[in-house]
């Protein structure tokens, strides 16, 4: 890391659309990245965020939150199964992989260790195709929770502003890989699956897969996801 | 509990603003409790929290947020002094007693746990004393993290309006007080002291101890503090 960069904190799951964030952040950046564990089904995507934070020579922090706090999802409660086509979404538009106040305990978390670190900068890596179904991945929410975070802070008193960025916002997932692609990405290495197994591989069926998937085909670029 | 009343999430940290609150929004909600667990120097406060949550019927949930996350005040961080006076506040007004990002943390926790037990009310003690030095008691802030969770969640994007309670928003230490008189709270259950012993007991000289003993002296009220 470049001592003459400014700190941002950079939240990294470990996923294709973090994964370019994080490329993105580090030109201009030190990062210092956050991944959470909240009792989601795949870890393998923290071995995957642990490995990229590595790759780009950044300080990683794994965070746990408590279990209960975030549950009743798909992607926290066995109970709910994962949908296996885009066409299942919840009542109202909101899929059921919705978490509760998922992106809002990210961001607060974030917040805090940019203030322990100095930092002003946070990067969260929401697009276009998760605001058209996550309430909490609107721009409308990004800029209310930067409001917020102003107001908040030692920093926002004392007229240091706080940004949260979101470079991917108005992108398709066909745009964050050209993107990756231009920034040098190595997509084998991370994870998207919602049901990805204990050596990262891929399920290849669900929501998030066949998003992907999508992906590469739109630009005609080898898939280097591993499937099981 | 009563089975006809709504749900509420109480923020309870044992000390004497939110066992007021506690008495105050049990009269009209089911409350559910948190509290947080942050390596805060003072645990008895979270026995204070049980026992009160138990002597108002209402359910528990201790929530830990990691170490490191919060860092870097009197409060979190044995190298900082906690101040014997209240003249000794932080740079520019800010008290060193200040917790990075704090009440954004516990008020997403509460956030997520309102959503998962289908809660739309959620109570915090903040007040005018707190206000005066911290930033993420203002009133301000609490308008904008309202704003911001309504944007953020399924209950906000269904049109089922999440609000944030401050019934201590506007009062002084001694009002507090007067108000949980007439709520029949017993503050020698409480524990408000920034360095409180095992035994739940004060220290009669932190900032804290000197706001509510002043309180208390307003009133012509005997202080039931146990101090040490």
């Amino acid at each position: 890391m470049s001592v003459n960069k400014a700190k941002a904190i950079v939240l990294l799951s470990g996923g294709l659309d973090s994964a370019t964030v994080l490329a993105y952040a580090s030109q201009q950046f030190s990062c210092h990245t956050l991944s959470f564990d909240y009792a989601q089904r795949s870890l393998s995507e923290i071995n995957a965020a642990s490995k990229l934070a590595e790759h780009y020579a950044c300080s990683y922090q794994l965070i746990h939150i408590d279990e209960g706090v975030m549950s009743g999802s798909a992607l926290t409660d066995k109970n709910i199964a994962v949908p296996e086509s885009e066409t299942e979404a919840g009542d109202e538009g909101i899929p059921v992989t919705y978490v509760p106040a998922r992106n809002t305990l990210f961001l607060s978390h974030a917040l805090a260790v940019a203030e322990v670190h100095g930092a002003l900068d946070i990067f969260i890596g929401v697009n276009a195709v998760d605001y058209s179904g996550y309430p909490d991945c609107r721009p409308a929410f990004i800029h209310a929770f930067e409001s917020m975070a102003n107001l908040a802070t030692k920093a926002g008193v004392e007229g240091r502003k706080l940004r949260i960025h979101t470079p991917l916002i108005d992108k398709t997932k066909a745009q964050i890989i050209q993107m990756g692609v231009e920034l040098g990405v190595d997509y084998g290495q991370t994870v998207s699956c919602y049901q990805a197994n204990t050596r990262g591989e891929a399920c290849g069926h669900c929501d998030s897969c066949l998003l992907r998937k999508k992906g590469f085909e739109v630009l005609h670029i080898a898939d280097p996801t591993r499937y099981f």
